[in-house]
């Protein structure tokens, strides 16, 4: 295997040829096999699915004097309060425990600064002639999805490998009308960059011209290793508490990823002051998020430490579905110096970059030999990658038998897409 | 016991001497027994507990080949959807099945006509001038906490034993700042009244002037009944399409009542193109609601034949508390011909109307007594009753023998409140 760019226009068309018979090979083989999404496999939903069998009898729904399955307790169950304190290392008034998406709590949030505005708003976002956005790219499409659908202009920082370009960030935030910014903080979404501390530290201390900058915190992958060991983050409320930022921020985090995705438990994590004034706002359009639930996950997860050992467990699940992506790449693509990938530690993705201009046609290739992928662009604010190179590879629902099938597929059209680019 | 008007002034004063050291002695017990809000009690949840039981091995998590503990289906479970669409008489793809709470998905509704507008809206809510509502009084005070928490002027419409009063509605409507209407078609909160089908029918011919007018229709209470046989009601989604107006209605349930009130299932009901429109600007807040929740509902609740026979049992708990308000109220307040209330067949209150002027005083009394009940105003826009007599009486939550004491309290405390305003 030789480096494209090494090849004669003679031999590129030779290649080509090859992998287009390839490619013709794999369609008529009528695959129907999905990488598009973050979703837990199967194995990992049964291995938690006795989750179930842990309050049953009339007498397991009550806990600290409280009947989980009736009204009440809007911030979530004092034990679940305290469940996530301790997974986040904050304190249990600084908890919003609620239903099952902590997606949800980021839209509630975000909605409710522009209905009614946030604790620090001179008005609602409503009345603000034009909101800008920070959007560490590439990024996670969903977050990009809720500030486009509210009409936020959205600008996007490049990510380095150590979070985003604070230098450039402290820079922009100097603009009174940019209200907030996404962060994944650990093992972001895609392309699984663990902030370092020194970013944390510069993020927690900025001074923006906003007295109402959001700083969202969708800590997802908290605990979600898949190789090595656990990877301990700072605590953002702390950090912006000591630079006197207290109520700029909002962390999430949710149990999707670590019992179930449909039926998990969410968290929102804020200063007491943006729980007290939060709290009043939900208070108007919900009673109590599902306590059962809560209570549910509190006795099976018990704290950090046994939450951390189930992790393991998914880890062993995960791990070798990302060494396979990883060893194929490898072996497959690296060769030829056409592309380059992250080697994320834990999160759900891996990061593919393709030359600039086919990731687009990769993915139309592969979707005609029947592997659905992320969308291309999709990891860019309005699904639009300038580049056209970033593609999002999603290893963890398919068994890893079909999981190499996808991937070989996925380097067929790879192959392809970069060679009729370079012949062009 | 002699009617109070019939008392002359000296009477008045020794009986208000007698009520007086009655309601010492009742202060002196140091009680604190509870009637504030419409909680199922214990023997309900007790009863209904084995729901936890109906899904638990891998196998029960799939269904028509969805796993439920996975992301996916916005909509709801497909058997979910059949389940609502048998129970409210519509067709399942007019359902959307959603979470633990029926108030979320109103306070969304409502959020989202707000911030993005409705299908027929000529721009978001937050851009009209003025937006004023219907709310027929008394009623629900969650409800108007929604529509007072946007800023909209609530105008209050007076009901009648056959809903509310439709002259005034349809003079109302003709105003385009008439954005929407709050209504519990059966067993009315607090009134218990059931809308006639006269009454439903000229609701749904409505012609308001605003093309986005949002009819909100709580059937919250739709198979609650406790006296009785099930009343069936009509199909508002199909009244409103024939009348020309079936994008007009959003048709709202929830098994709170029926199994648990913080871990229920919600539904909102509504014409194909409206739950289509809504699903789109769902989709960004949510990639899907607890499924696995909508899976045990549904094996556990099976049909609306089987739903009802669950609700005789819940009739068998609710029934006998009811009718201890009832015969307390006729056999201590009605001789002395100072307050009415009504007798509802279904529902979760007993709407009392104490002497214009006594209801705040009356509550006070109750409060120094150790009874808490739902503060006065709150059935009304603003938390103010103009005539300061009604009173929602919730009986649901405490067991009979404290009932009977809480009632005992209620009524001393009436009449003392009553005498004060006879002699003032």
């Amino acid at each position: 295997m030789t480096a494209y760019k090494k090849l004669s226009k003679e031999e590129l068309k030779r290649e080509y040829e090859a992998v287009s018979s390839e490619f013709s090979v794999l369609c008529e083989k009528g695959l129907k096999l999905n990488m598009a999404r973050g979703k837990p496999s199967k194995a990992q939903l049964d291995m938690v699915s006795d989750i179930f069998d842990v309050v049953r009898k009339p007498e397991d729904f009550i806990i600290d004097g409280v009947d989980a399955r009736n009204y009440g307790n809007l911030e979530g169950l004092s034990a679940a309060r305290s469940y996530w304190a301790d997974m986040l290392g904050v304190r249990p008034e600084q908890t919003f425990v609620g239903g099952n998406a902590s997606l949800q709590l980021m839209y509630d949030l975000i909605s409710k600064a522009y209905t009614h505005g946030l604790l620090h708003s001179q008005r609602p976002w409503c009345r603000e002639e034009k909101i800008k956005w920070l959007c560490p790219v590439p990024g996670y499409d969903r977050h990009f999805k809720v500030t486009e659908s509210f009409g936020f202009e959205m600008i996007s920082v490049p990510m380095t490998d150590e979070g985003p370009d604070m230098d450039r960030v402290e820079e922009l935030v100097k603009d009174p009308a940019v209200k907030g910014m996404w962060n994944v903080p650990k093992y972001s979404n895609p392309d699984g960059v663990i902030y370092s501390d020194a970013t944390v530290r510069r993020i927690a201390a900025l001074k923006p011209a906003a007295p109402d900058f959001l700083l969202m915190w969708d800590n997802a992958y908290c605990v979600h290793e898949f190789f090595g060991e656990f990877v301990p983050f700072l605590n953002i409320l702390e950090e912006c508490e000591k630079a006197g930022n207290a109520d700029m921020v909002f962390e999430f985090a949710s149990t999707s990823k670590i019992t179930l995705p449909g039926a998990g438990m969410s968290v929102m994590a804020a200063s007491e002051a943006n729980i007290s004034y939060l709290s009043k706002l939900i208070g108007i359009q919900i009673i109590s998020y599902d306590k059962v639930n809560q209570l549910r996950h509190v006795k099976y997860l018990k704290d950090k430490e046994h939450t951390l050992e189930l992790m393991k467990r998914h880890a062993a699940i995960m791990g070798p579905k990302f060494k396979a992506v990883l060893d194929t790449l490898d072996e497959k693509i690296a060769p030829l110096e056409i592309a380059q990938w992250k080697r994320p530690k834990g999160g759900y993705f891996v990061s593919f970059y393709a030359m600039p201009g086919t990731a687009r046609r990769t993915l139309e290739l592969c979707k005609q030999a029947g592997v659905t992928m992320t969308g291309a662009g999709a990891t860019y604010p309005y699904g639009k990658d300038p580049e056209d190179s970033n593609i999002r590879i999603a290893p963890s629902l398919p068994p890893v038998s079909e999981l190499e099938q996808a991937l070989e597929v996925f380097c067929v059209c790879l192959r392809m897409a970069t060679l009729e680019k370079l012949m062009a």
